[in-house]
């Protein structure tokens, strides 16, 4: 797939922006707005925490309808365990935007993240936004991607070019995400235990509070069904298959705004054209999740785990999730200590079915594992395989036909200590 | 519960012996003996893990008949994953001891501890088993207790005396384990996929692999039934509740001989002495739990999470082990970060019902989380409760009535070193 410029604003019609509200305490850029100038149809997938930030809450009710225009995010601060007044302040958020945008309130999708349990800022958010608006740009991706970056070294930021039929239609996302990253995202009907009430109190603040975010924007003409479907499989397959420390985040959440604009044939589901949307799509996904393991706190290595012969694909995504979020398979990928053990243990442990007698392992090209005992693979050759950057580890269970990739970082003493003095 | 001394030897009839073979490069001990005089009512608890070690498979087939006489144990080698040799040789350190002590095969029981994937070199064990069974003395727990740690830094023996009817009962145990602790075990019955076949190669050799192992002995008349309800009974409330890194070992089992010799009246289920004798077992087994969680590998700090007002069991077990297994709870709990927001996380994605709005967390007596926000408790009261040794951190769900606790350590760079170079 061709990778284009441009990143959430590639696709028509869209604007961003992204400046620094003051929410931050180094003045980086923490508050940013997207925007469309013709209405979406819109979805989201948002954390199965049961504990969940307001603005996801918030985005499940203003996306009932199926349609939204724009999205206002803030980073610096999660507004998250902050009782009603996060509510409230999550609301006046999207309120502030539809006001100055002349927008339906249900229109605008908010999203926040930071540090949990202090209240948001909200009045240098209200003051703000009229000067997020009025920076609202084409060029506005880049901003807008920097403006959503909490622990992230990098910029999160691509689009692609596809044709349906036989029009050009763009698709542009940016996101975040280094730490507190397990997602396990669904759709806005995954129940919510949170009722919209409480009480905020002033006291001590908490600490920084990774999170995923995925912002997405295209010119497609798409049907709803065609649409959901499309983002439900590429999450799947892309964002709910990393994992960086096992910890899901209360605020994870993945929001696609098509505004048509491309006046392509509509997509419809199971349509060949929903195939080439949903296949371009999932492989921006990918790109993206790739990046926040690269990015992942503390990591020095890049992690490809691949299940294979397992009885069914969801056997297939436990082996590769439980192997990916072992501890101790991810401190011996630190120390390049070829211990193929703990990947068999975490491969038993993962609750899916699993014969040791049947399962091979490989580093790499090297199989180290089979018939339930060590191959003669040299100590020299392993020790290479595991002292690599980037390495492949394949796990074939020998007992079926499904198949899993989950990608994961190691566990270094660096990720310890900053995860042990977080304060903001 | 009053403790006595005497470990694993202090019931009547019980000998044991500890000697190094040379399994360990160290040359520290590095084989055990367990002897009763008498034949033993025997039951087993084992690890969930689909991958098994050959000693956990021949030890359900040996306790099918429930009964058992001697135990012999290695460290130094977890004779796992090494196929059809790694059978056969926990099967001849079976042998050696049925024929020096003139018992059936059946009743002895096998258990090893260490290095993964690597020969058990069962020639150095084969010859040291006479000099074992001739060491064998009613002193000899300590020695027993030493020869079966690996990565542990204390010895771990408890015994107590208890009262049936009007007869004096002793139990006494030894445990080991101090990392790749998650214990998850249940009955024999849980089904292995090992099936004895397979083929065991030379190769590269794995790294430590730690583990928990806990022998138990008694001199009560049990019988066969109420033996099986007060272990697991025991087991569940202990050490299936601690978590040092939230990895399931392939080698986990506690094993229970019961001689009859301290001839008091037959304890039988659901009587008013199986309770008594529940309750002591089960004090000791959390006696033992808790030493393992304090020996943790690079911990520096032992939490209780004690989770209150679940709707199920179940549930509040979830939730308990879901924070104790929190990689960014733990981080935080090393840096002495007052994060409490990580612990609310953990408990949502548990997948317990929980409700953020009803929740209250508190660290020691400090009340942090209550309505869906923070509390105002000061900064340096909770910085302060946080940066104690040992910290009990209370989640009432707020939903029910049911309880658990679940004991954990600290997620410290020394742990990281400690297992990115664990080369034997």
């Amino acid at each position: 797939m061709k990778m284009t410029k441009g990143g959430i604003t590639a696709p028509k019609g869209f604007t961003a922006s992204g400046m620094s509200a003051g929410i931050k305490k180094s003045g980086k850029k923490d508050l940013v707005l997207i925007y469309s100038e013709q209405e979406c149809e819109a979805a989201g997938l948002f954390t199965t925490n049961k504990v969940q930030a307001s603005c996801v809450v918030i985005n499940k009710q203003h996306l009932k309808n199926g349609k939204a225009q724009a999205i206002i995010a803030n980073s610096g601060n999660a507004n998250c365990m902050t009782g009603k007044k996060g509510f409230a302040d999550s609301r006046t958020m999207a309120s502030a935007v539809a006001k100055l945008l002349d927008l339906s309130k249900q229109d605008v999708l908010v999203a926040s993240t930071g540090v949990i349990g202090q209240p948001l800022p909200i009045k240098k958010i209200v003051t703000a936004v009229p000067v997020l608006v009025g920076a609202l740009k084409r060029s506005g991706s880049k901003d807008a991607a920097l403006g959503i970056l909490t622990t992230d070294r990098t910029v999160k930021e691509v689009a692609t070019e596809i044709i349906i039929g036989k029009t050009k239609v763009r698709i542009g996302a940016i996101a975040k995400g280094a730490g507190m990253i397990h997602p396990q995202m669904g759709p806005p009907s995954a129940p919510s235990s949170a009722k919209g009430y409480g009480r905020a109190q002033q006291g001590y603040g908490g600490a920084k509070h990774a999170t995923m975010l995925c912002f997405v924007s295209t010119d497609a003409a798409i049907a709803p069904t065609a649409l959901r479907v499309a983002l439900n499989t590429a999450v799947e397959n892309s964002f709910n298959m990393i994992t960086i420390d096992g910890d899901m985040s209360t605020n994870d959440m993945v929001l696609l705004l098509a505004n048509g604009m491309a006046k392509n044939k509509l997509i419809t589901k199971d349509s060949k054209e929903a195939t080439v949307f949903g296949v371009a799509l999932q492989s921006l996904f990918l790109t993206l999740a790739k990046l926040m393991v690269r990015d992942a706190e503390g990591a020095t290595k890049f992690i490809e785990l691949d299940v294979t012969g397992a009885r069914s694909t969801k056997d297939a995504r436990k082996v590769a999730r439980s192997i990916a979020s072992s501890n101790l398979v991810k401190c011996a990928l630190f120390g390049s200590d070829p211990n193929w053990g703990r990947i068999a243990a975490a491969a038993g442990y993962s609750g899916a079915h699993v014969d040791p007698w049947k399962m091979r392992i490989y580093i790499g090209k090297e199989l180290v594992l089979k018939n339930g005992g060590p191959t003669n693979v040299a100590t020299a050759v392993l020790d290479a395989a595991f002292a690599k950057k980037d390495i492949q580890i394949h796990v074939d269970l020998g007992l079926g036909k499904q198949t899993a990739i989950a990608y994961t970082c190691d566990l270094s003493t660096s990720y310890v200590k900053k995860n042990s003095a977080y304060r903001t």
